[in-house]
C-alpha cells in the first residue's frame, strides 16, 4: 500500500499549503493512507479542533503531535472525541487522548499509527521504547495489521536511530519529527522497516523552525525576551516521506522523500511517477 | 570557486572511505578547497595527528572538529603545530589551537574557515554568535577574503538556523555538523550564503551515530552501561555539501548535497557533472 | 523510633569517618535504624561489595544509592545477593537489584526504605512519582509498616519539594541526596512527614562535591579535560538527618540535622541529648 | 564591618516579611550593608520598580537578581536609572543595567557587589568565572575596596563551590542563590572568603520554591499545564547569611546563617547577640 507522512505543519503557511495540496496528491498518486504531524499548526503552537478538522477534510487520515500538543487548551477536551488525533503515547497514565490507534485505509487495509516522544533534551516522560514495545507486541505487523507507522517526536538523532533499529522488522515506517528540518537519511533498515530521522516541517524555510527569524535570532544574541514568536508567512515547503509496503508482510519496499514548493529543492518519489503526473 | 565540505568522519569506515575517495573527487571535479570535520575519526573519539595527516594528504585543506576535539589527549599538544586543524572558536581564551584561520586554495584564492560550537543542549561555552561576529568583522567576504566557510557544530536546528541567518551575506557557506545525520534543507539564503543544517557523517549508516548499534540501544533500553562504544564497520556513506562561489563577491551561486556509497541514496551535485565524470 | 539518615559517603574520607563514628552514634543515642547513601564511597564512584559490607558492619541497616550505582561494574552482579543495598526504584523493569525493601529495625519495628531518582537535570528514567506511589500504596504507613524512609536522589529542589508534598502523610521521612550539600530546610510537613531537601555528603567540604577541587575548577575554567577526579582527603563532615517517629502512626514527631567533624558547623539533634552524651 | 545577605524574595509573603523586618534588623544589630536578591519579588516573577524602591527603603543597599530579571518588562527600562539593582554580570555586552557596582556602606566603607549567573543546567551565558575575574582584578579587596560580595545565581552545587574556591581570598562573601532552599554549608574557606552554597528564599516554605504547591505538583504528575503558578501566602521564613569582615583585609572573620519566622528552624548569628537583642 502507499503511505505518505508529512512533518510538523507550522502556522498558516504550512497548514494552507498542505490543505491545498493534499487532495491532489492523494488523487494523483493513489495514496492509501496519509499521516500529518500537526503540533504547530495553530500559529506555531498546538492545534485547534477546527484546524484538525480542516486537515482531516483535506485527506489526512491521522494527525500526530508532540511536545506542543497542549498549547491550545481546548485540545485537552476535544482530543477525547477525536480519535484521529494522537498525542505521544508515553505521557503519564490518565492523560487525555490516545497515543496509538488502529485505522482503516482507503484500500481497506488496517493501519496502526503510534506517536511517541523522545526524552533526550526533552521533557521527562515515560520510556518511549517500553511504551512502543507494548503497543506493537499487541499488534504484530503482517498478522493483525497491514501497516504500522511510528512518529518519533524527538530531538536527538541518537534516540531516533536507536528507535528505528529497535522497531526494525516490526513497523512499516519509523519517522522522526520535531527538529523541523528534513533529513536525507531515508533508507530501508536491514529488517525491512523504512526509516527517516526527521520528516522536516511543512512551513516557510526562510525562518527559524518556521517562525519569523528576527525574534529567535535576537534571543540568541541578546538573551532578553522581545516580542512573541510568530510563524513566518513565506511560501511553505511541504516536507515528508513516502513509503510503499508489501501487502503480505507490511514491511517497506521503497522509501523516498517528498518536498514540494517553497525554498527547498523539490523532490517527488520516483515510484510515484508511474502514477502518472 | 568550487568548495566541498564533508561531515564528521566516524571511525575506520568513515575515514577510509574519505581518504580513498577524496583524491578522485578533487581531480575529477576540479575542487579548489576541501574541508572535513574529523572529530570522530579516531575510533569515534577525537583525532590523532597521524589520522589528521592522512586526511590532509588525501586532499583536505582543513579539518574542523567539535565537542570531541580533546578525546585524544595528544591533540592538546600537536594542535599547536597543526594550523590546518581547527577547534571550536568559542572555547575559553587560552585554549590550545585556533578556531579560525586563513588558507590559500588550489586556485590561489584566500579562504577563511571558522569552526564554532553551539550551546543549546551542549556544553557551556562562550557565545558563538559574538565569536564568529568578531572573526568575520576582521575579514569581510569579497574584500579581504574570497570565500568564508563556517562549520557550526551544534545540536539544535534552531541555533544552526539562527546562525545561518546571522551570517547571511557575510559567509559563502554556513554548514552544521554534530548530529551525524545529513539534512535536506540546503538552500541559498536571501543574502547569498549557502546553508545546510547538517552535513551528516561520513560513516556506516546501519548504526547509531556511526557506532555499533547494540550498545547504544541497550543503554536506551536498560540504563545500565555495558561495553564500550565502537564504530560500526559497514561501508560508509560519504556525506557533505558542495558549493560554488562567485569570484567577485564570495557569495554562493549553487549548493547541493554529496552522498557517495554505503546505505544512503547517492547524490552528486548537478553542477559537478560538467566536470566530466 | 529513632532513625538516622546519612548523605552520600564520598571516598575514603567520607566512608572512614562514617565507619568509625557510626557504632558510637548508634550506641550512645539508641538509634533503631540507620540508612546511608553510599553511591560515592568507592573513590567517589559507586560502591564495592567490600565497602558495602564495611558500612553495614559499622551499623548501617540499609545503603541507598543514585546515579553512580553502576560505576563499579561488580555492583551489577553482587546487588542481587545484597538485599540491604538499594538502587533507584525507577530504573527500567529488569534492572538488577531492588529499589524498595522492607527491613526489621533493632527495636523490632518494620521499616520500608525506598530509593527513587529525580529526572529534572538528570538521566531519563521512569516517573519517580508513579513508582513511589505504587510502592507506598502496597505498604501503608502505620498499618503494614512502622516507618517509611524515602531517599530522593535528585538535582532540582523543585522536584524534591514536590516529592515531599506528594508523600506528605504517607512516609516518615522524605530526604534528598545527590547535591552533596546539606540544606537547612528540615521541617515536618503539614501531613506529618519529616522533610529535608538534601542530607549533604559525608566528605571533605574543602572540595568540589567531595573531590579535590583543582581538577573540577580547571574544567570550569578551561573546558579541557585534565586529570581524573579524585576524592579530597581532608577530614570529612558527617552529614545527615535524625528523625523520631510516633509508634502508632509512623509519622515524624521531631526532625533535626546532624553534622559532625570536618569544616562545617557541628550540630546534633536536641532530642538526642537526652540519650546522655 | 557587618554584612547581611538575604536570598530570593518570593511574592508578597517574602517581600512583606523582609520589608517589615529589615529596619529592625539593621538597627538592632548595627548592620553596615544589606544585600537582597529580589528576582522573584513580583508575584514570583521579576521585580517592579515600586517593589525595588520599597525594598531599598526598608534598608537594603543593593538588590541582586538572576534568571528572572526580565520577567517584568519594565525592568529593561528602569534598570538603567537604578544603580542599586544588579542583573547577572555575564549577560551579553549591551544588556541594559549592570552586574557589578561599587557602593558606600553606612560606616563609610566601600563595598563592591557583583551578581553572576551559573551555566550548568541554566541558560547559555558568557563565562561567569572569566567575568567575575575581570571585575575583581579591577578592584582588589583590602586595597581598592573594603568588602566584596558575590551573588552566584546558579543551580549546580559544583559550579557554586568551584566559584567559591576560585574567589577564595579575593572576596568577603561568595553566596549562592536560585535553588530557594538554604544550605547549611556556611564556612570560611582556607583563603578567608565566607561561603554558602545557597542563601535560601525569603518565602513560604510550605510550597514548591515559594509557589503554591498544587500546580507544580500536578505538572510533575500529569505533564499537562494547568493554571498559572502563584506565590504561596503562608508566613515567610526570612533566609540569609551574616558575615563580619576584617577592616584591614576585607576577608571574613565569622559567618552564620539567619532564619527568621515561618516554618524553618529559626537561627540568628551568635555574633549578633552582642548587639543586644
Ligand atoms: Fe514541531
Ligand atoms: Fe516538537
Ligand atoms: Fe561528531
Ligand atoms: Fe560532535
Ligand atoms: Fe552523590
Ligand atoms: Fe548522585
Ligand atoms: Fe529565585
Ligand atoms: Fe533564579
Amino acid at each position: 500500500m502507499k503511505l505518505l507522512f508529512l512533518g510538523d505543519l507550522v502556522g498558516r503557511a504550512g497548514r494552507t499549503a498542505v490543505i491545498e495540496a493534499l487532495p491532489g496528491l492523494v488523487a494523483d498518486h493513489g495514496l492509501d493512507f496519509v499521516i500529518v504531524n500537526g503540533e504547530n499548526s495553530a500559529s506555531g503552537f498546538g492545534i485547534t479542533e477546527q484546524i484538525l478538522q480542516d486537515v482531516l477534510d483535506a485527506g489526512a487520515d491521522v494527525v500526530t503531535t508532540g511536545n506542543h500538543i497542549w498549547d491550545q487548551r481546548e485540545t485537552l477536551v476535544y482530543i477525547e472525541r477525536q480519535d484521529r488525533l494522537l498525542r505521544p503515547l508515553n505521557f503519564p497514565p490518565g492523560t487525555p487522548g490516545r497515543g496509538v490507534n488502529l485505522y482503516t485505509a482507503r484500500n481497506g487495509a488496517r493501519v496502526l499509527v503510534a506517536n511517541v516522544m523522545g526524552r533526550v533534551f526533552m521533557e521527562s516522560l515515560d520510556d518511549p521504547f517500553a511504551a512502543i514495545d507494548r503497543a506493537l507486541n499487541d499488534c504484530p505487523l503482517g498478522v493483525v495489521v497491514d501497516a504500522i507507522v511510528v512518529d518519533v517526536h524527538a530531538e536527538a538523532t541518537s534516540e531516533k536511530q536507536a528507535m528505528g533499529h529497535f522497531l526494525d522488522g516490526r513497523a512499516s515506517l519509523v519517522v522522526g519529527t520535531h527538529t523541523h528540518v528534513p533529513t536525507a537519511d531515508h533508507q530501508i533498515l536491514p529488517g525491512g522497516t523504512a526509516y527517516l530521522s526527521d520528516a522536516g516541517m511543512c512551513g516557510d524555510y526562510d525562518s527559524v523552525l518556521g517562525m519569523e527569524k528576527d525574534e529567535p535570532l535576537q534571543r540568541f544574541l541578546r538573551k532578553v525576551p522581545g516580542s512573541r514568536f510568530t510563524p513566518a508567512l513565506g511560501e511553505a515547503t511541504i516536507c515528508g516521506v513516502a513509503v510503499e509496503t508489501d501487502d503480505a508482510t507490511g514491511l517497506a519496499t521503497v522509501v523516498a522523500p517528498v518536498r514540494i514548493g517553497g525554498r527547498l529543492e523539490p523532490v517527488l518519489p520516483p515510484f510515484w511517477s508511474s502514477a502518472g503526473r
